[in-house]
């Protein structure tokens, strides 16, 4: 039971809601003698901030981590890591009149069926700030992984109907968060931009795609039957707000091709065993082969829209509502972020779970 | 840590190999007083065996099902109920020349990788026939769900380039079991025969599309945050053997939609909460929200194909293999069962937590 | 893997060290609907707080308790409860001498054995400064456990030498609190207190018993096989830090004990079905029967003491220590709120796991 | 959720009631690469079956273990291994009669009160029949440690009154299988037969104590606030049936001793650092320190007594029962072997935990 937690080994339970005091993230099963780079969380966690560029919301989230526990002189203990972002910009009165409605496509609904009350401030628990949580934890999962010259990299391959048709191979990583859309293609990113300041000005939101690749992954991570390495991947994806599909290597694609097609043929590189090609995504049987993992991840339009809609309020009865807030029009490329950290704790934590794999 | 178990507190544990003594499943935590028909379980397991037609591998499996605990007087008593499947078609001659090969886009090289040995007899533990184990689990699953009056249906909806390009409520459910394909449509069921029919004689796989729908589903299943419920049902369905890619309700075509066209306005349906739309797929913010919950499962082709394919031995030589075994050139008429079991140890599971949602 | 997680539904999770910036728990799978009260939390930390007695040390610990999440508007939302403990009174310099020592019969040989390293100030993670966390979060659960009725107390029922030789059944429980040495028997508390100010001024210390009585729960409770009540309430009391003992009921009596003797008839009470006898201890076959649940558990003496010690240094060398800390001679009177937090956080979960008994 | 499952890594799900067709268990998490000694496994079941001597029970149990899965040639894959032990002695007839009445300090009351229902035939899954399956998995657990040169002795250390005063090291633990109590003391060893004999004759039973000796085990095992090593192994006695008491290291004696004679000193030995005196059983602060462990377990005296008693129906009426079966007088013989086995999977699945301790 662990409806706030993620993870077996390396765990981290997020908690706080996005108009409360604080949210943050405890990290347990963290290994003793990790180096933490201050340094390093700060940046990652400006990544995901809002107000980063005109295509942003321009509310203003204060995202200082503090540590308050498992670090000692900057060295990981092997004690839980409490990681505590307080909330600053908290403006309540855009939120009271919201408690009672029920915004489209957000959780206000079930939230209330399920639990019988809500925290209507900003979304509350089911706000997207909680991610914040999940980006610091990340980031010191990214540390670890830096001790396995493991490395993860997301980027915005799509926006509405805007695509990058190149496999990412082609593509200059670098590149990504020069961009403001985080996607790196400088002609894509500006179709993007622009596109995204269309739907601002027109008080809508569009979808997208994050993509991800995870480079330098040793074979043999994963479990074979339901803790496949895809599954967490999977799992941890779809557990991002407004994330409606996931798809690995060759995806829904293969669907529709031959066996012939898909196989991916193993060669030889020298001493290492690789394949030609790499439909399966660095997966088989649900096991790293060593190969790059890559993956897509689809996000449906923010629900939050300023045009006006028609819903219900909790009497039951029809109103129209139109969002006031500070709200990004395309949340993807501050999603890329997000992404990352969430594949950053799955990967970190099976290779711990790797640990026990062999007497 | 739970490689092999699945669930929280309807937890399933399976264990076995294709090719060892039996496969089989460990329930814990399914509630006592549960009326059990064994005849059900029958009648699922028959849908997953091979052999039903001409368009699915001839090889037997002995399916039947031995209830070993847990089940007392045809009722639950709350203690772990063990399902033993005994292997009888074992024909190990076939395989052992398998194990000095890593097959392409198998599990073989990984297996390898990660324990340092393999049981290459048939796949071993990798192979699909784990699954029968999960479409006995699975069963018991649904009788739990009837108490609910919650209904779990699964068809095919693509295979290779055929596609079935109707909304699921436009569809004859009671067709789908009288298909070969599973595809619940006669024409299209037709044109997929005639093309699995076709690639088995060329000795090629071509994947396919399983479409899932939820009926019945109360609101307020799920977690906010990590265990979403579509969360959970995607890592369920990519935990399944031969899956690419997950999407609910509205999946990747998400991507490229509009907040304004994408969110699902309340609406009031006599004293009830209902959606005007389903893009959400019956789940919001993680929490199902009444409405049907549906989505979409990418297999991609089976990766055993008879047509002659370059490959290494485990000494790093090349070589040439073709398959020899009896296997399906298409696994989505037979994986339908095992997408609707996943699904509904997910809903049991879901179901039961639910009951700690509220003082 | 829960190293720093208790509980399988109402779990908690502790982080913090002693002379860190702050300790706290975070409450994950706490039904929504529950009023919290502040000042019945604010009560039971002062319980376990230092300086409440000449016989305790006059340490001042600054065990104020903000809930940074979960809780709106007085009521729990389902949401994770964030309990935050800020240390104030960390005077490090009492503790930077012992960074090259091993304390006789304390934690720092085998945490430097275990992660290559330890947060030597003032014990960091192994201090009983932790156990205030689970005292917030025990404050909770025992708020959840007034809604079914269910009382928790527990007192000192031995020091040294001096016992208690009174079943509970004769003892007055409004005493507890009212004894400096919280042992509700006006004679037998004066005796203890002379013996600790004794061993005090001795500059030693002293074990003793604390005695736990469960009025109220329900029969239903417990696990039959692994998860049996009664090895649950001993996991959490051997979790709590000092303690080398735990017995249910008859404990280690029922080892001389006859079968003829031992055994509870059953007998009837109007409609109630009850014991004659409550050897059993209120659990039988690992669930409780509704009779009164009771337990003893043995804490060795502190580990800390002023009377110079022979010892190591890390280096490997002998050395003499002499602790200059402020600590209790004796620390079962401020163990008497740890055991009961403990034991309420273990009847709360198995009250929200029996809902999952039957269907 | 894991009511019949035990351990975080090295994990281990029974099932099975006495009755029934099979009792069994399955380990998810050993290690691959494990030679499995089918022999060992023999040995170890014949310790705990009964039928052993004059002083256990003449009640034949079918122990043979099948291997379903997860050896492959001797060696264990890292796949589930299934344990199989079908029941054979099944005498139903003996116990039908037993379905209409609670019998004393059994658990058939808490069963019906807990589930609505029970399975009565001879206890169920109540039945101490269970713990074959958990010896079976400890003889695997035994099996691993041996690698790592732990070695885990346990052995009667009274019954009744009789008492074996002597400290383990003064005992001869070969002795300990070739007596029929399982206590290696000649003299202590025929004096408790000749109790157990007059019980028997009595129509009675009694109580007695286990003590357990766990040597080489490294230093470093154990988390250091939920779960201890202490904790887990308290966890693991306190879930065998009739246990009531767990002590490690000086025990209930603790809280009688000052600190000044309590605490353990660091001294050399060579480059090892040791402990004068081990009142800590060998684990400081939750964390072993590389000496003996050790613990004593206190067992009830065995409910079923051929002496009648009174108690009442399922109707709530009063009634005179007389067990008929065939039973031990005392279980405390048979019991090693299961309590070795409880401290073989916590020390096994604590040495895999550990790897996860360092970067």
């Amino acid at each position: 039971m662990a409806a706030n937690t993620f993870g077996e080994i390396f765990r981290v339970t997020t908690f706080g809601e996005s108009h409360g005091e604080a949210i943050g993230a405890v990290i347990d099963g963290c290994p003793a003698g990790l180096r933490i780079d201050a340094d390093f969380i700060r940046k990652e966690m400006a990544r995901r901030s809002p107000g980063q560029s005109a295509i942003t919301t321009q509310r203003k989230e204060g995202d200082a981590v503090e540590i308050l526990s498992g670090v000692f002189e900057n060295v990981t203990t092997g004690s839980p890591i409490a990681l505590l972002i307080k909330n600053k910009d908290q403006r309540s009165a855009d939120y009271t009149a919201l408690s009672k409605i029920y915004r489209p496509s957000h959780a206000d609904y079930t939230y209330e069926k399920k639990y019988g009350l809500r925290d209507y401030r900003g979304g509350g628990r089911a706000s997207a700030r909680e991610t914040a949580a999940r980006v610091a934890a990340g980031a010191i999962a990214k540390l670890f992984l830096n001790e396995y010259h493991i490395r993860i990299t997301a980027y915005v391959s799509a926006v509405g109907e805007i695509k990058l048709d190149k496999p990412y191979q082609q593509l200059s990583f670098s590149m990504i968060d020069s961009h403001p859309t985080r996607c790196p293609n400088p002609e894509t990113d500006k179709r993007i931009q622009e596109l995204i300041l269309q739907l601002k000005a027109e008080g809508d939101s569009v979808g997208g795609v994050v993509s991800c690749v995870i480079e330098g992954c040793p074979a043999g991570l994963g479990e074979p039957v339901f803790d496949k390495l895809n599954a967490a991947l999977g799992n941890a994806m779809l557990g991002i707000n407004a994330v409606k599909g996931f798809e690995l290597g060759s995806g829904f694609a293969a669907a529709t091709m031959r066996g012939s097609q898909h196989n991916d043929s193993f060669v030889r590189e020298g001493e290492k065993f690789r394949t030609l090609t790499n439909n399966s995504g660095g997966i088989q049987g649900g096991i790293s082969n060593g190969e790059d993992i890559y993956f897509n991840v689809a996000f449906k339009p923010v629900a939050t829209i300023a045009k006006p809609q028609e819903t219900l309020n909790t009497a039951g009865e029809k109103t129209t509502m139109e969002a006031k807030g500070r709200h990004d029009p395309c949340v993807v490329p501050r999603a890329v972020p997000i992404v990352e950290a969430m594949a950053a704790l799955v990967i970190a934590d099976f290779v711990l779970r790797n640990r026990g794999a062999r007497v």
